[in-house]
């Protein structure tokens, strides 16, 4: 048996749970076993024989018989089991990160969908690497770039069987790609910029503040998470990003102030839509990783209508991974956010590392 | 250390080889070993220690010190390894598929491009799935749909994890993709039908025969294989497909003679592609699975311009699968034929199986 405790159950916690659930009741012979959940206040730990939580009152479980939080005890229990463990981070915490070479220490295999382990502090990165691979204990991070779409995955199989990755273009962003889909096309009804991060934002696709989408943060990690995989020790801080929120809304106090002063800049949008279009080209959020010339970047470009990325509907991620045997990209396409997504990733890598471990 | 031994040193096989060559020489670490290679009429097993064949000689000795070709001899060799050992099949032989459950039974993991043990007689799939969960052996055939694309991975990932498939459609051939891209679109300079079909014809995209790429039966046997692997006992004497070499030229008893009329029914080819223009359409050869409806086919369709499949270039494949957690279908797109690319997937097959029985 695999035994899983779970740190974070909100709405990609609490869709892994009920897929765990799902499939754990339609198979007889699964080896998953739900043994610790926790949140930010309350944990939830099964007994001293790690018996199986019971998935379909675990919400009303944690809240009535759960325990204060502490991450320690947490940890200490998981190691403590007699078959292998798995703890599966789904917050998007740096504390939590810092602390899987503690996890890794102490025996457990790790799975998350948070980016920050991968894409804040290098050494800490490495240090995850090369204790995981002394001590034997795997780290599986799909979700953390495209959620379930099998991105780190492919790339891990380009590299290790000797393709020499040329470049890797993506639009990595949920909401960004909404946003282009929407606001830059060269036929159809045509909306005003402000007007489309409005209803993105009505709609739940973007963050509560559409600037913590629109600065470039979240592809910029995806994009660093990517280049290191890669080899390069890319890090923030040295990586060029194009924020597109206007200079002087950034210093707004709120997300209210900022959409409310947004439809003053919907001229300067239209005007580079409009230079585009007159191409026959269309606006695109992008992130670029480029390991032979090390320009990698993040940044809003205009790309021909024949482009596969002009074509995007919806709020897909694209990731074209162009390498020595795929000079005519390899393309990977579809829902790239979103819990039931997220924690499809999250399930795939569970099911590699329990074979890995029997 | 895992034993390999290699069947089938042509075009894939010998670029298996480089790749596996060029790996082993660049880790020192590497569990790759070649310990037996066989063609249609020699082999070379290494000695009864079992040390590395020399792989920047391997033709040479193939020639030189190779006895005759044995399959049983060549697979007991393998079995009788001290450790575990991977027999790779890169021919298209039902002989050799046929002898994957005498594989099995021998204690041998299986990774293979040939589509013949995945889509031919129902039993024997059967056979060799029973028989290798059974006996806890591997069989990886990801090369057989895509060559080196994530489907098959990609596929079982979203069925293990319990997502529901609703339809998958492809063009799963390059050289019908190549044929279609080039004949039917909506911009461009324009060529006739037969013109195209020798152009692929003179650069090898197409078999010696393209009856052979015409009939379909190539794309079929992937539909089957899809098929199976989604829990659908379908076959090819069951599944609709469009034979779109016209009739007359069916029983022609060479590819001159059929390359000779084929521009009789180019206006054939041009009523239908210009029907098809007319609604901003083009024409493009797709397989479909449909294991809800049942009603899984391949076809010659009109897609409109905006499908993902109308914008397609080149000779790439593109697999999309529309499932519950996928609506808006999981797209992936890129070279699925060529050496390079085949030998990947085989490769990317072999590190899975060496990381789970390490």
């Amino acid at each position: 048996m695999v035994n899983i405790g779970i740190i974070g159950v909100g709405l990609v916690g609490s869709e892994l749970i009920s897929q765990l659930s799902a499939h754990i009741s339609q198979n007889k012979t699964s080896t998953f076993k739900v043994i610790a959940l926790m949140n930010s206040t309350k944990q939830l730990l099964s007994n001293s024989s790690y018996l199986p939580l019971n998935l379909s009152s675990w919400k009303k479980d944690l809240n009535t018989k759960g325990t204060t939080s502490n991450l320690t005890s947490f940890i200490n229990y998981l190691s403590e089991s007699p078959t292998l463990s798995v703890v599966i981070d789904n917050t998007s915490s740096q504390e939590i990160a810092n602390s899987y070479p503690l996890f890794i220490e102490k025996g457990l295999h790790i799975v998350t969908p948070n980016k920050k382990a991968f894409s804040s502090d290098l050494n800490l990165y490495k240090e995850i690497k090369e204790k995981s691979n002394e001590k034997k204990r795997f780290i599986y991070y799909e979700s953390t770039v495209g959620a379930g779409l099998p991105v780190l995955s492919t790339l891990t199989d380009l590299l290790r069987t000797g393709d020499k990755v040329i470049k890797i273009e993506g639009i990595f962003s949920g909401t960004l790609s909404y946003i282009f889909n929407e606001f830059s096309k060269l036929d159809g009804e045509k909306k005003k910029f402000s007007e489309i991060v409005g209803i993105a934002k009505e709609n739940g696709y973007t963050e509560p503040d559409p600037r913590d989408d629109l600065n470039g943060l979240d592809v910029a990690r995806k994009v660093v998470i990517l280049s290191r995989l890669v080899g390069k020790d890319l890090s923030l801080d040295t990586l060029p990003v194009e924020n597109i929120v206007p200079e002087p809304l950034r210093t707004l106090n709120s997300a209210t102030e900022f959409m409310a002063s947004l439809p003053q800049y919907d001229d300067h949008f239209e005007t580079l839509n409009t230079t585009a279009n007159k191409n026959r080209q269309v606006l695109r959020y992008v992130g670029v990783i480029d390991p032979i010339g090390g320009k990698s970047e993040v940044k809003l470009v205009s790309l021909p209508y024949s482009h596969p990325f002009a074509a995007l509907k919806g709020s897909d991620n694209i990731i074209a991974f162009t390498t020595e045997r795929f000079p005519s990209p390899l393309i990977i396409q579809g829902a790239g956010a979103g819990a039931a997504v997220t924690a499809f990733g999250i399930f795939s890598d569970l099911f590699k590392i329990s074979e890995r471990i029997f």
